[in-house]
């Protein structure tokens, strides 16, 4: 793109905002787009509301689950559905793009702001990301996936440097954002806050047009994350097409035109992706409102099919709602909800649910319902209400348990420092288990917390996450049968702090965090190491059974397979069964984690039914990313398919073999002897130019203790060595293998 | 140092060697240096062998124990008079400098070359190395501190990049070379074939000349490992002052210097360190042989002093020569002995004991004594070798078990693939262990082995390591009771390969090793985490027990402080016990190792005898090194004093509590409003300027929760918020800060 219609200083003007949520308009010729905070729930800034950044009031709209929950649902349909009906709500509330969804992934089960996160792997991430990306674009409305990248904590977030391998990066903090640019085509992408080893995310031409728009295609605006640029020139020169909110220096982009120290046409560039934005946006659908109870439903639908259930003893859930029993509902969660974390994705919902009305609502008349709060919110200590709510577990037949972190342990813009629930909430829990044998315990949290000092108090746990403002009335569904729990981990719950990969790592100091668990994050990391988890990832039960059988996988071209099983629902009830297929790689010292997941299906089974399941793999499935190519390289031979139910649950494995991509290193003077000797042209070119000297064809050569010694030294290193290899023959060698073609 | 009156071509040559052992001279202004390999031995090539480097033969030597078992003594004073045996022996072989000791770290214990090196703690390396280097210095001999800098493992190793963070390479990978260059002031250093953050350490600029030189002061020679150097120029002019062996490229520096590339004056710095190095070893005594027996009555104490006793159970060991009872010595490692590792460390003894030989001369008569080799050394299996040795230790009343790695396992240029020893061995044991109920495994190996596979099949274990010539002698005297083991593990033996830090980052791949445990290596890992491990760094039993008692911490000037304790022989064997101290950092979210080995001392105790034990503590033993201070920073605070037997078997704790170093970061615009409300001079400014908008000394601000997500932000981001933060403000909070003067 070159010189525009515009003057220098309109187009300048267009790199950054109007004001805090509104782009800047140009004459007749660029009309403003709005944005809006919203990954799960559109926040519209109340206009009376007299903060800038409208933190703490907005106009009501629907609190769908945020990502923890959603993505625990692990169906895309579901995340399109949920993506379009925020774009009707955008739409509505006047607003062109919808700031979502955040697709970071969750390095630590600490990070305050996990909530709004999909999961720890980058395929399951990065297909729910495309879901709610696609939806949200269906009707016209922009999405903006964030925070591009590698933006994992909250400590020190605007200036923290996040220090990862390239690998790292290519294979854990990247994918999930490749995979929404090359699918979903987001209108936008919002660049981090943080630094990528030394360079902020938002002043990095690496990350934002060699990775972004040259290897992806990337073709829409990149916005700054709200005040994250620190140089205007800088961030411009380097791919970020938009400042938000502004800061008033548009003056330093025309001032560095005219100095010569940035080209102008990199501001037209920038200007006229923003002006693209503002015309696709302009054919987005218009609504007046919407059907806010229809949201509504679909909020409670959501949540419904998020929840994992982590135990059932004795398959003591669902509990029959027209049984004549005794429940106790303890547990001031179940009357106060928590649904949603705190800071810019802060909805105020249109309804909210909780689960005790819902509970009420929904039991039959045998049923007789007690409700206790057992403990305050803000965690002091009162005994009376711990006693009280223990005396009315004791009478009744079974005590629904809910427990949950408090509001203000959430939040953008800090971390967590514990996995732990409050003390007041666990020695409750305790006390009611020592009076009444069949306790469930529901769960209300955004990040992971420890359940193994506690779990084997409670007989069932159901795990809702922030399940939005249906999930009071999405529990007492899924507590009381009117459907089966379908949802599946997204992190892995370790059984203490300490083995989280991260631990030692996590949040940095001196403005440097280092990504030393490197690629092993999550399963990745307790697969690979045998670490003995709480609940593994993608762990979640049912109210049936379901079984697995006839797993086929089947070549279908270079690098190409197809992989089919069948699932069976061998219980009593409908449920929907997540089937998982994993790529396993087996190594005695591993070089890459142990398996990895690449699919997924969400199937709905009633009793006594069979469906196939059917996969794609390729080639990328199997590769890794080879820093010395600057790509990805599949390396030739066996790998395994495993599919299952989590994973440390594989029902069926599969082999296949690959020949790899044919990629074979070039040679030079510092490969090593080793390398030489292994290469297809390098070996022969050798041993021939050299005779005996390693070896030939009828044996020979050094002793083998001296040969391993020398198989790792470069070629041209042993011109010291009296063996005739000075640096012409070297350099001889080197052009007779460049000269050698490799088939 | 200028312009000397050597001419730029005799000032070139001299910072390449003359052949492949021995410097140039020139004229007769500057004589020729000799080196010789001689960590543990002198290895003088015998001027008959063939090959350039004489890897294959040399002239005889006493092969002193290697690293691996001289530092499990903790006897710095003992190191010392191997150092001075050292020396000796290369005057006497015509040698000028001994190229040791090697003091890397132990990163993981697949390393090929860790038998080289003292262990996985720096304070150690640093004390055992300094010892060496004083030892050979002593004579006037010079030592060669290797390999600076992060050589930790052999794969690669002439082109891996280790990627390490500067935290950890100043907590871990250069204090032991740091204290060594301060305390010992050796005549070179040798810099290490990898490349460090990219950087080959021969080329490292800030490794050779800021650190090194310009921050430990440093005045010796810097010589490239043999073959490290890739550009002559470059290395010059990083510090390097002497490539060997010679590549023929003086010319290369000449011409550089007259094309302007590089600075005269480094050339003739370089020749003229060279130069002082001549005249240093000048006056090196000279010997024209040395007391070979007395010479190996030391190695014979030296591996008498480094056998670590792991397990004794029931107080099977020692055993008592003088008794009735039939021994059964079984394994073929009793008879040929392992004793050191192969690579350029590799001497030619002038003796070898073996431990059949030492048993069968030293045991009493009546003591009946049996030999069965029970297995190949080439690990094939032999069923008629382990039956008879099983039938031997069944007619035994104990069976004494030789088992260790194999020759052809451990050696420099390759590393290890497992911790496992040879399948052949384990089994011998299980099948002696089922026939005999007393079963003494006696250990041979460089680097460490797993046992937790089969240590349930021993009632004792004694860890040998690499012995050197005479351990077979040592051995016997051990086993036999002439002396009391007083060995420490000085690495941590894991459970599993898989619970090293390290592994998961071990050996790396494409040129890069991510050091991504970071400074969590050894027992900073496992005692951090709470790992269970085989047997923790420091232990070591003892024929004899001992009591800690009347620990006492006495502050004796800022930030200095003297810890003082008794220890206690409560056994009825005279022994050594090695007094551990360390300093802890009790935290919940770690951000440094929970403890840190500060100090140790070795004590002769008669049995019921007490000895006051005395160390000194430092502020730095409290610091930690800071990425935004570029240096040591002591935070104020607890930490404990713990004394004990080994990282895990604390026995006495005393607090100190130290104010600091006082050193206050400086605030700017970038600082966050977190770190302006907690300075000691910018909060007051801050409040003052900002009202009560962060809150007064009256209460009030904002909620919370938003103030702790504020906190993060820094000053400057705030110019958007409305709250008044506009720039120029921020400049002048900073210009207020700037011009208080905090005491």
């Amino acid at each position: 793109m070159t010189r525009s219609d515009l003057t220098l200083a309109e187009a300048a003007s267009l790199t950054s905002g109007a004001d805090t949520w509104t782009t800047a308009a140009v004459r007749d010729a660029v009309p403003p787009v709005t944005l809006a905070d919203g990954p799960h729930g559109i926040r519209r800034q109340d206009p009376e509301a007299g903060d800038a950044l409208g933190l703490t009031r907005s106009v009501p709209a629907t609190c769908f689950p945020p990502a923890v929950a959603l993505g625990s649902s692990w169906d895309p349909d579901l995340a399109r559905r949920v993506g379009a009906a925020l774009a009707v709500e955008a739409a509505a509330l006047g607003a062109d793009v919808v700031l979502g969804p955040g697709v970071n992934i969750k390095r630590s089960p600490l990070c305050g702001r996990n909530f709004e996160y999909f999961s720890e792997d980058p395929h399951l991430t990065g297909v729910m990301g495309a879901g709610v990306v696609s939806g949200i674009q269906s009707r016209g409305i922009g999405a903006c996936v964030k925070h591009f990248a590698v933006n994992n904590q909250e400590t020190d977030r605007m200036r923290v440097s996040a220090d990862v391998d390239e690998r790292t990066l290519r294979e854990i903090y990247l994918p999930a954002f490749e995979h929404i640019v090359r699918h979903a085509r987001p209108f936008m992408v919002m660049s981090a806050y943080n630094r990528i080893n030394g360079v902020p995310a938002s002043q990095n031409r690496w990350l934002l047009t060699e990775v972004l728009r040259g290897e992806w295609g990337f073709d829409g605006v990149v916005v700054s994350d709200w005040g994250a640029v620190d140089d205007r020139v800088a961030a411009l020169a380097a791919g970020l097409d938009l400042e938000m909110p502004p800061t008033g220096t548009d003056h330093e982009i025309v001032d560095a035109v005219r100095s010569g120290r940035l080209d102008e046409a990199a501001v037209h560039r920038a200007a006229g992706r923003v002006r693209a934005l503002a015309e696709r946006v302009a054919s987005a659908e218009r609504h007046d409102g919407w059907d806010v109870e229809a949201h509504h439903e679909l909020a409670r639908e959501a949540a419904r099919a998020s929840a994992v259930l982590l135990k059932n003893d004795e398959d003591l859930l669902p509990l029959d709602p027209d049984a004549r029993q005794r429940i106790a509902v303890v547990g001031e969660l179940a009357r106060t909800p928590r649904y949603q974390g705190n800071g810019s994705s802060h909805v105020v919902p249109t309804r909210l649910d909780n689960a005790w009305d819902a509970l009420t609502a929904a039991a039959g008349e045998a049923t007789t319902l007690t409700f206790a709060a057992g403990y305050r919110l803000d965690g002091a200590a009162d005994d009376d209400l711990e006693r009280r709510a223990a005396d009315a577990a004791a009478d009744a037949d079974v005590a629904l348990v809910f427990l949950g972190l408090p509001d203000e342990a959430e939040s953008e813009g800090f971390d967590r420092t514990t996995l732990d629930l409050p003390d007041v909430q666990v020695r409750l829990l305790r006390r009611i288990a020592g009076r009444c044998p069949r306790v469930v315990v529901v769960l209300a949290n955004g990040g992971v917390v420890s359940v193994a000092g506690w779990r084997d108090a409670a007989s069932a746990i159901l795990e809702c996450w922030l399940p939005g403002q249906a999930g009071g009335s999405a529990v007492a569904d899924l507590l009381l049968g009117a459907c089966s729990p379908s949802g599946r981990l997204t992190e892995t719950i370790p059984l203490r702090l300490a083995d989280v990969p991260s631990h030692l790592h996590f949040p940095g100091s001196d403005g440097h965090v280092v990504y030393g668990e490197g690629r092993y994050v999550g399963y990745r990391h307790h697969d690979t190491l045998g670490t003995e988890v709480a609940y593994p990832f993608g762990h979640g039960l049912s109210y049936t059974r379901f079984e697995y059988s006839d797993l086929e996988v089947r070549e279908t071209g270079d690098n190409t397979w197809d992989v089919g099983l069948t699932v069976t629902n061998t219980g009593g009830r409908a449920a929907h069964e997540v089937v998982q297929l994993y790529v396993a790689f087996d190594e005695e010292r591993p070089t890459r984690p142990r398996h990895e997941l690449r699919g997924f299906a969400k199937v709905a089974l009633e009793p006594g039914q069979s469906a196939p399941v059917s996969f794609g793999l390729t080639g990328r499935d199997l590769a890794r990313w080879s820093v010395a190519r600057g790509g990805r390289r599949i390396d030739p031979g066996r790998f395994t398919v495993e599919v299952g139910a989590s994973s440390r649950d594989i029902r069926l494995r599969a082999e296949l073999s690959t020949p790899g991509d044919g990629w074979v290193p070039a040679l030079d003077g510092m490969s090593t002897l080793g390398e030489w000797l292994d290469h297809p042209v390098g070996g022969p070119v050798l041993r021939e130019r050299l005779g005996g000297a390693f070896g030939g064809r009828n044996g020979g050569g050094p002793p083998p203790a001296l040969l391993a010694l020398a198989r790792g030294i470069p070629l041209v290193k042993f011109r010291t060595f009296g063996i005739g290899l000075d640096f012409e023959v070297v350099n001889e060698l080197v052009a007779a293998v460049r000269n050698t073609r490799h088939d």
